[in-house]
């Protein structure tokens, strides 16, 4: 799909970008070099378990964008968004009922990862994340969902309730997922949905919560609070699936 | 339950622990001191969100246990395994049919927490995993299970074919989760039940497979492998939940 790769030139920009967290593809050393910032880009690839390829400095010289590369490139991945209409053209492709999962929240990067590769398994013909609070479809993201980016359209949008009211429009029902709602199994979840989750520590926000049609529960059984998010929205899809199969 | 404290002293210990990953609780530090190796220390913590308090010498030296701290104590949790008979008096306790997920081949800490998570609150009164592969019972899983592990028997066996003998002989039907299975929905999952999820790659291994009396696919609508193995432990452990309901 939509993939992109760009390259950070220059020691600091290269050490700065292993700080913070950012995920290193591949790493470009000029051969030889062992002053001290050099040394600790090293030691930050062997953290991150970033390969390095050592080369001398006409390859690199090639590589360069920017002609400042101080003896060190490194290469970065990201993934751009869809448009709202590929998700419906998915799933007009397939000849199924809209499925689309929205994420409220959803900080964690391996968590929306995880869901996306959910997601695409269970069906869904796209996920729908907020503009403000999202994390960037980045490798770490790409990692997480095992491939799956390059196969479910993700579509940020600026106001999740808005996009909701607009999804109502085209037919979609919308369900999220709140420990005070309608036990999952006793709902009917078989038409064109929006399975809308919430992070883990503050749930769906309230003003997305109201636009929603049905509140559904997980049964818990248990001793604590709540599931990983990835793990509840999983449970969640795949009631969804369940019903659609008439299992 | 039963939750042990370590603590590691000495700068080149401690060094150690945070480059082998091992999750520390609280970190200690001489109040002053600006050495390399301390600064190092730091840097690391700030690395793993690590949380520093700096203490004057006479507060070091009642923390000790070794008397030799160099400036610099760290805390690391660790938590201690059950015994098989404290899952079926769990099970008995509650007035339910023995529910336990049996782990073959789960390696990643976040993965083993995430499930000890799942498990608690789908009602399972135990998780068993294997003694060669294991990871232990660290910090790490502990925060991935978001408490559970207080809650839920975790027991380590030599050998997981061995003990689904053992278990069968208390009555417990095993299903294990394979791509080749039937649909989970299509099986009957509400007996007393050893459910086997296996990692990512692999899967089940071949031994353990074969003493299972059933294989459960989850339906795979996507165009990658498979789930996230938390995620896949999610879905199967909710199937059993539902069919228990009688939903």
């Amino acid at each position: 799909m939509r993939f992109k790769e760009f390259t950070i030139e220059g020691r600091n920009a290269v050490i700065e970008a292993f700080r913070s967290g950012k995920t290193i593809d591949k790493l470009f050393i000029l051969d030889g070099c062992q002053d001290g910032p050099i040394l600790t880009i090293k030691r930050e690839a062997r953290r991150c378990d970033t390969q390095i390829r050592y080369v001398d400095k006409d390859r690199l010289d090639q590589l360069s964008e920017t002609g400042k590369h101080q003896g060190v490139i490194a290469y970065m991945a990201a993934y751009e968004y869809s448009e709202m209409e590929e998700i419906f053209e998915l799933a007009e492709k397939k000849g199924e009922q809209p499925f689309v999962v929205l994420l409220d929240n959803i900080e964690d990067p391996h968590n929306l990862g995880a869901i996306i590769r959910t997601a695409n398994q269970a069906g869904a013909h796209g996920v729908i994340i907020p503009k403000n609070r999202a994390v960037g479809l980045t490798a770490t993201v790409a990692k997480a969902s095992a491939g799956a980016l390059n196969y479910v359209p993700v579509v940020k949008v600026t106001n999740l309730a808005k996009t909701i009211e607009d999804l109502k429009e085209k037919g979609l029902w919308f369900v999220c997922a709140d420990m005070d709602g309608t036990v999952m199994y006793d709902l009917n979840l078989k038409g064109p949905i929006g399975l809308v989750i919430g992070s883990e520590g503050d749930g769906v926000g309230r003003l997305v919560k109201e636009k929603c049609d049905m509140v559904a529960s997980i049964p818990m059984k248990g001793d604590i609070d709540s599931l990983n998010a990835s793990v509840a929205a999983g449970i969640l899809s795949y009631e969804i699936v369940r019903q659609r199969m008439g299992k």
